[in-house]
């Protein structure tokens, strides 16, 4: 006798449109188009999920936000699924599941997922009305924070050639800006808190670098300094006050002081938020167990200190593949029958912190606290390894520190080719040649003929997980540019840092199939 | 009507018969046998001349001093040459020109050519009779200076495995003799006056270094000592006292503190003497026309001190290659009926400093002063440009310091081939590739497909200015092994380091032979 299927289909409410939603929606569309599933989504801006890692790009004028999108309504609502843009989640009543809108519409769950993100981070200064989250701050005419279209559109009229521009914050965000507004003609003044920018990521060398670089691209630091206030004339943005009493006037100001979970909602229905709402190692809230959370509103960390499961993950990383990952697993989670493989923690390994600015690339990651002499003089097992490269004069950097022969931290400057080998051996833990010298030559003249040294199994895109044998086959298909092979493969369609790797990918290929 | 040649051939005495003199006697030769020039040699040793370079393996019992023989007495006789060994000259009468030598026969002299070379410098300590040059101590049983074959065959005896030997300098022979001696299973102890040995040719990584290498191999580092008496018991060595009371003991004590130009005679006939014997940029004394120097006993310098030819000479550089050089220009000078071109200066780069120790291969060279972090701050077009690789988990360190793209310094640790390419740009002073990096993977592991990179113009054997295109023509002409190649070019007889490049060379070789 064949089963007589009149279950109502599951009813999932997705709380965020960003680039890890659309891809848990990518993975539950043919359970939508089945029928064993409804999903409504809803996106408090009025785009869909777009790669806001090219957010810079597009705040200076430099690329259509368009060109951002990464997923298609149209295209969602066709397979059935609910999508619902530029309005926000008001409430939620846990009890009897149902979400209100700030349109008054309401609708029930099964299951309800939270994937709202990060939000930038507003420092407390005098001026400015933040959130008790420390988010979401009320910002006067000429001050901007950068983090969603919205924020590039204004960034956007209030630079340009000839303005003075002061960038708030020495993180990642704060030297891509400065640098890109410079090239674009800006006068741009960067305060920050430490003594160098990035002080936490960068050792001396690497810092000496980077301040040097800053310095030729005319972009006036001024470190040691705590700001204060923002002055304002006529209700506009006119100066940043320090501390000790100096201002820096411009015509701009642009906070870059992080991103923290948004998480306001969550506390306000009870959820165990703490640093991001707090999830298990299978993503589920342990105060509601129909509710989860992935990306970077999530905090993984279970009730058990001990949970072998959850120790590898060290908090939000503010990495895209992380998100994904979860995104994947999630999704064959929620649909599974039986059992799922236990989510992939990665290495356990920390962030990797990636500057891409103009003339200038940097990557860090993990413990760089250690130099060559030190490792000299301490002279003993435990003592991790250090290898280090240093040509100021060319610009190029590039320090490695071992245990056991793999990498726990590096720092690369100015050599991308060589950070993007180590990234990928760094979050492999995997074993590097004994001469370690041998892998600076990727950013060497004849790099093409190492570019593709450790055979198909090696990862060439981190944020997707695509190796390069999978690419290949994608060539084979007849995939022959980077966006068809972003297409088949996901490839490339992250941080775009290894778009150059693909390339040559590509190149060597078409050379085996001409010879 | 044909020349009737009725002169008397030109008389020329040479004083000492190391590796300088046996270089000019051998290129004198075909206008001794044309009688056109007598040659007397007097040879203080009862050796012929010998590579000195290698006397320490010798002490150590390693090598035969027969090995290191360097020219063949009975073949200058049946040449004509006149060779007188184990006696000195200890008079010469300048105005009617002739020597006197030991055993009172006296010869007279056209030309007379000093090519007495260095000593031993010993320290002045209590218990050591010293010459007023400060050379040719008087040595109680025990201890031991190292310059020449009755050194050698004295240390032999003084040392072995169990022994106890202290070594007092911690320059580079005391360097390689503590640690040879080491190997050999003595108990070393090495005295020396500075922080780490070698202190003003190593910056702080390389002597981390080199004083980690020295505690593995079991060698007693005693360091900011200043030594101060020769303790003896029963008239042979018991202990090196220390200015601050401490007490070294010993079987032995090898003093390795350096060594001076040998000028007790060219003083006492009245020549003018300033650390060397003076002479002109055509090697003659600016006191007798008839009198000239080379080598290692020699210093070049005009009377005019703004001398153009004279200026790149800096002292004696302790190396056999510019002694060599000297030989040979003197042999075209004395037998040339027209003006020589000059005599080549080099580079006027200060001398390289080779370290070819068990286990342990150091060069170092210039001004190795600058460190990469104060290349970056004083970020001004004079600064020199510092290129550093540092893994002192393996032992590894290379230091280029450049100007305008050439070398001004360099400093390598445990990468010998490294070491051997940067000494060649150096002493040519050729431009860097722009990749500095591209000169570390000499030591990499597929150097074999790096190491002639420059083409048959590029120097191979710098003792003998040997070039890989003259290397080449000799495997062509059928020499196919080391040895073979040392006697028809004299390529690798000098120090040998280039020894493992004349072997890549031969491989290289056959390999294109059997494609």
């Amino acid at each position: 006798m064949a089963a007589v299927r009149h279950r109502r289909a599951r009813r999932l409410v997705i709380i965020g449109f960003g680039p890890v939603a659309a891809r848990l929606i990518d993975d539950l569309r043919p359970a939508v188009r089945d029928r064993r599933l409804q999903i409504l989504i809803i996106g408090a801006e009025s785009e869909p999920a777009y790669n806001r890692i090219m957010i810079g790009e597009v705040a200076l004028g430099r690329t259509d936000p368009e060109m951002l999108i990464m997923s298609d309504p149209a295209e969602l609502r066709s397979d059935g699924v609910d999508v619902r843009l530029g309005t926000a989640v008001i409430d939620i009543d846990r009890g009897r599941r149902y979400v209100t809108l700030g349109d008054g519409d309401q609708y029930a769950y099964d299951q309800l997922v939270f994937a709202t993100g990060a939000a930038a981070r507003a420092p407390r200064l005098n001026g400015l009305r933040v959130q008790p989250g420390g988010t979401d701050p009320v910002l006067p005419d000429g001050v901007a924070v950068l983090r969603d279209l919205a924020d590039a559109s204004r960034l956007r009229s209030m630079t340009g050639p000839g303005r003075r521009l002061v960038v708030l914050g020495g993180g990642v965000l704060g030297m891509e800006l400065a640098l890109t507004a410079a090239e674009e003609g800006a006068a741009v003044f960067m305060v920050h808190t430490g003594r160098v920018p990035m002080e936490r990521n960068l050792d001396g060398i690497a810092a000496g670098l980077v301040a040097r670089h800053l310095r030729r691209r005319q972009v006036t630091v001024i470190a040691d300094a705590q700001a204060a206030d923002v002055r304002l004339e006529s209700g506009r943005f006119a100066a940043l006050a320090l501390a000790d009493g100096r201002q820096v006037a411009g015509d701009a100001l642009l906070l870059c002081c992080g991103a923290a979970p948004r998480t306001t909602l969550a506390e306000r229905i009870g959820l165990s938020v703490d640093n991001g709402i707090v999830v298990d190692h299978e993503l589920r809230s342990p105060t509601d167990d129909a509710i989860f959370a992935i990306g970077d509103c999530a905090r993984i960390r279970c009730a058990d200190p001990s949970c072998d499961r959850c120790a590898p993950y060290t908090g939000p990383s503010g990495l895209i593949g992380p998100g994904w990952a979860q995104a994947e697993w999630l999704a064959r989670r929620l649909m599974a029958d039986k059992p799922t493989a236990p989510l992939d923690a990665g290495s356990g390994n920390a962030p990797v912190m990636i500057v891409k600015a103009p003339g200038l690339s940097i990557v860090s990651a993990g413990r760089i606290d250690s130099d060559p002499l030190d490792a000299l003089l301490d002279d003993d097992a435990s003592t991790p390894g250090v290898a280090q490269w240093s040509d100021p004069e060319h610009g190029r950097y590039a320090k490695m520190i071992t245990r056991d022969g793999a990498l726990e931290g590096l720092i690369c400057v100015g050599m991308p080719r060589t950070a993007a080998e180590l990234t990928l051996l760094y979050e492999r833990r995997a074993e590097l040649p004994g001469d370690r010298s041998a892998l600076l030559r990727h950013d060497g003249p004849d790099h093409a003929t190492v570019a593709d040294p450790a055979g198909p199994e090696v990862t060439i895109c981190r944020c997707n997980g695509v190796t390069a044998g999978q690419i290949g086959a994608a060539v084979d298909e007849g995939h022959d540019d980077i966006a068809a092979i972003g297409r088949a493969t996901r490839a490339g369609t992250g941080c775009g840092t290894c778009k150059d790797r693909i390339c040559e990918l590509l190149n060597n290929r078409a050379k085996v199939v001409m010879a």
